[in-house]
């Protein structure tokens, strides 16, 4: 069994690495720590753990040295102490945004400061297997992805791996989130009377997942524009591009098939009957597929590419556990194996 | 027309009754205040109401005389300060919890506190218009209703005035609340993702309103069981009691028929077929309708009455606007016409 | 008063013109037809209106002259009776598609058929008091609009009107919307537990209303995506343009203010703080307003333009009545004053 | 590996089974029914399937001979087929009512019509495992459970088994429910503009679950009063009863422990502080636990319990598993491990 601490265990994303660790067959949870709930029982937190461990949240100020560290503190915290952490762990995966993008510029530019440890960002592989399965296999630290960025780098993956789309023209990403994507903090607009029913855009562009599209997809010219829906968990994200003179259906077709069939957790939704014809977050809930779809209109050379995914799981611990079982050499799918619920 | 000054604009109440007091022919809004968001433009709190007025939130401190003040302040306020607003204007309408107690050794049990003005406690009519109407055609000091009181009270009202229930056998009532009643303010539990999809059952017996269903009704052994579902706006009320030995459905169609004869705001609900049977908050919102309906199983003696109201309208500031028709010698409609949505 | 009746009244749309109009003051309601549910009251479809009207849907072959028809049936049925109408009132206003494209080969071409009454397309004017104001105060038949196109003709109109988006290059628009715009018929995709919750993309491109677009911006390459949400009232459009040359926010800033002064149910929506600062289609329910809001990227000349309404109300049945009230020379207000509610 | 097939498999209980069933490590799945959708891959119905099943539906007149039947119809069509299924199968598990009742009487007296094959009503188990292991151990024939009446048992469970409460007085116990447990073929009342935000009461008595509790906790007078709320997945039962003169809060502690101690799928939920301080069928999803919790009112000796399942699990294919488990002599808990989700 393989010894993992998760720090910053209280939030979302900490709470459903716990969940995936607790019931996974080659990890062993040793400490799950939490300045705010310190000495709470975790299921006081994460009711659904209740009767499946008796850990409590400890001390992030003693944390023991342990095989792997899985990191889920909110932003900005992990780079000011990731001396710290490699000095007691080996293995490290980050779930946030501090060790995602390679270029310390790219960083002040998009996060408004400067990192705090530049000479770190080289030495971590961007934690999303689609994009670097052979890096992570040999990586000793795996960052964390944008659950929006992820949304919109699968979207992306079969028609700039093909080659299909002209990279160079505005592509715009209209993404729609439920509302864990903001954290389990709460605050004014995510009070339940102002944030129930909501189709509401929080960011036109802008967004600094942005960042993580531009630098994993090679892509100069590409807008997110997010809108909060009525959902806890779940990203729909819908890409807009032109598509290249004379490519067809078929050569879509053949490029989705391909991400398909090379990726675990990647599956095609396109039907043309019954309810579920595209991808659709609900049916998502727990589960680390991303489901994609697409459709062309010939006429106009206009693709349309959704990817659907659980920001919780693809969109942050999902893909971590995925980079954790990659990392150590285990079957990819290893702990992930939840199909999602219908109906749910 | 008639000056009117609210006093607590910023919450959900206030707000409600700015609503309906802005489109009410006989009055004129004067001041709305509000500590925490004073200098805005009570549109940026109530969106609804860009538009339809360029008010502004204004200092507590410095209201001016006016005909009438609404409160709608945070509960536990209103007392302390009630000789300046009885200085200020000869009426006085409140919606906080403040004034509803005839008794001020009750108001102590339930409260948890000494009442800071009992000698008001006997000038406050009891702003129910369906209990109280001709002593509210004389006050000059109306109270404001709980919410869940009212649709208990509405539920039980047919009973009780026909004598139908066995008085001192236990009336078991449950309740299912929006999100609204817990107020403009956030707490984590009413964080989205926390609150969103709940059937959360946050007080089994001891909630603060049963004492305006013991106090209204004279039932010595009633309990309100309070679950909070999915729904911003709505109260759904479900009284279980005991009929006296040989009453008859007929007998309670005709105590509900003139429930609903006499009071312009209640209906009947009870058809056998359609979609809309019984009564439903959902179709309630922004109408000022109390909606009851009852079930008897004979065998057992068993009454199921129910009243579905929207808790920020018949149970607070319509109400509130209804006793404000009947104290000025208006139409008690006056400004409540809206007749709710469908589908919503 | 005004006599009119509506044909078709069992709908969503038909059933909110209904409630529109027994509330307006200069109108009153002679018949409401109804097929399916001939002889019920109008109440037990549209539980809103109890205690209102003791109105019975009658047979639509049974239609007495009237001065105003509001025809409120589905697409297709309009165009075969429109003879049969103009018969029996000299006023008609239509919500349905029926008459709402100018051109006979376009409406085959989005609608797959042939127009049954194509010599009556140019006696229509095209339902959206916006756009065709003078018109409509001479118009003896009025056409609806349907709800996507209003969202979207509303939202590009401030951006067409002053000339500042490139409209040779390609607009698109997403779309996200509630549940009613399906109608009151279900289907399975419609059964609450395959609903709920949704991000469900039902149409990347192609949808009718696109021609709607087209014929009334001008606008040769736009596309509009529909993706429905977990919402029962509401259609929020975002309209992605580039910007000429040198536009720059404050064009965009009179352009939109000129649109707001212009009309009455026409406001812009664009804060720097609270929790409302953008359009927002869930306190639009019931009310009347288009909220317009804007965003620049001046970098790269990218419009962000958002539109919300209620899609029974300005998507339908509102601007009907506000059609109605330009044809009769009436305030062009009146019986569209309810502000919509908060929270909802 | 054990063979099992599913007979109605494109239902939610059946489709629920299904998912249980692939991923059971004792279990091979050889055919799953379904007349309406014959032919079609499971996964076309049940979307969470894909990439997990190449399974299609197969006709239930082709229904090949297994070690385990499942059956998942309809109610009342199991018992026209019993015969034919036990030649198929030597043990079979019924999801439906047919064969909950021990008695013919009762049956006829609550569903209205005769039952088809009553000499096989004392051959089934119920297959509640909370109140039947050791003859479930022993079974070939194991029935369903309601899900109202398996909420509705659990929670009286412990009371009933201390003898805790009044067992002649009237035991009142409300319901409310998610969508899902209508089943998946639609009808108006489902239409997501009817059924979103309802609080509908759908039966206030009557309930035919009411005969499964009556039989299985041995109650002459207790009601059931059916709610629906907005969710799709989700039961929460809650009791009133009266306590015995002298009860205590501490004879309710040591009464709801002993039954989670003895049940590997009961937990107490009664916490003084965080978020989830009761049973909430939110977190429950996808989980076979059934959380209790309770209060008692020492005054009045008015207990409240409650019991929150997830419908299609513990209420219908967990349970089903369950018993499919301790019928084959497995592990109790054998592929019904998933925690559930937090948030959802």
């Amino acid at each position: 069994m393989t010894t993992v601490s998760i720090v910053g265990g209280s939030g979302y994303g900490g709470g459903e690495a716990l969940r995936l660790l607790l019931d996974h067959p080659n990890v062993e949870v040793k400490q799950v720590t939490s300045r705010s709930h310190l000495g709470e029982f975790v299921y006081q937190v994460h009711p659904n753990l209740r009767k499946r461990t008796q850990l409590k949240f400890s001390d992030p100020a003693q944390l023991e040295p342990v095989e792997v560290l899985l990191l889920a503190q909110p932003h900005g915290q992990a780079q000011h102490e990731i001396e710290r952490y490699a000095g007691l762990a080996g293995r490290i995966v980050d779930l946030a945004a501090d060790f995602r993008l390679r270029d310390a510029g790219a960083y002040e530019r998009w996060y408004g400061e400067r990192h705090a440890a530049p000479e770190w960002l080289g030495r971590f592989v961007y934690g999303l297997p689609e994009l670097h399965r052979p890096e992570l296999a040999a990586a000793h630290y795996v960052s964390g992805v944008g659950c929006n960025a992820t949304a919109s780098n699968l979207a992306l993956l079969p028609l700039v791996r093909a080659d299909l789309i002209h990279k160079d023209e505005p592509i715009i990403i209209e993404i729609k989130v439920g509302s864990s994507e903001g954290g389990a903090e709460g605050n004014p607009a995510s009070h339940h009377p102002e944030r129930a029913s909501v189709i509401r855009t929080f960011s036109p562009f802008g967004h600094r997942h942005t960042a993580e599209v531009i630098q994993e997809m090679g892509l100069p010219d590409v807008s997110l524009t997010m809108t909060s829906v009525d959902l806890v968990r779940g990203v729909l994200a819908t890409a807009h591009a032109r598509v290249r003179a004379g490519v067809t259906a078929k050569d879509l077709w053949n490029a989705y098939r391909g991400a398909a069939n090379e990726n675990p957790f990647i599956r095609i939704v396109k039907e043309q009957r019954g309810i579920y014809r595209v991808p659709e977050p609900k049916i998502l809930a727990g589960s680390n597929y991303a489901d994609l779809g697409f459709d062309l209109d010939e006429s106009r050379g206009h693709v349309v590419s959704m990817c659907a995914i659980d920001n919780l799981m693809k969109g942050a611990a999902g893909s971590a556990v995925q980079c954790l079982n990659l990392m150590m050499g285990w079957d990819e799918t290893l702990g992930l194996e939840f199909a999602g619920l219908h109906p749910l």
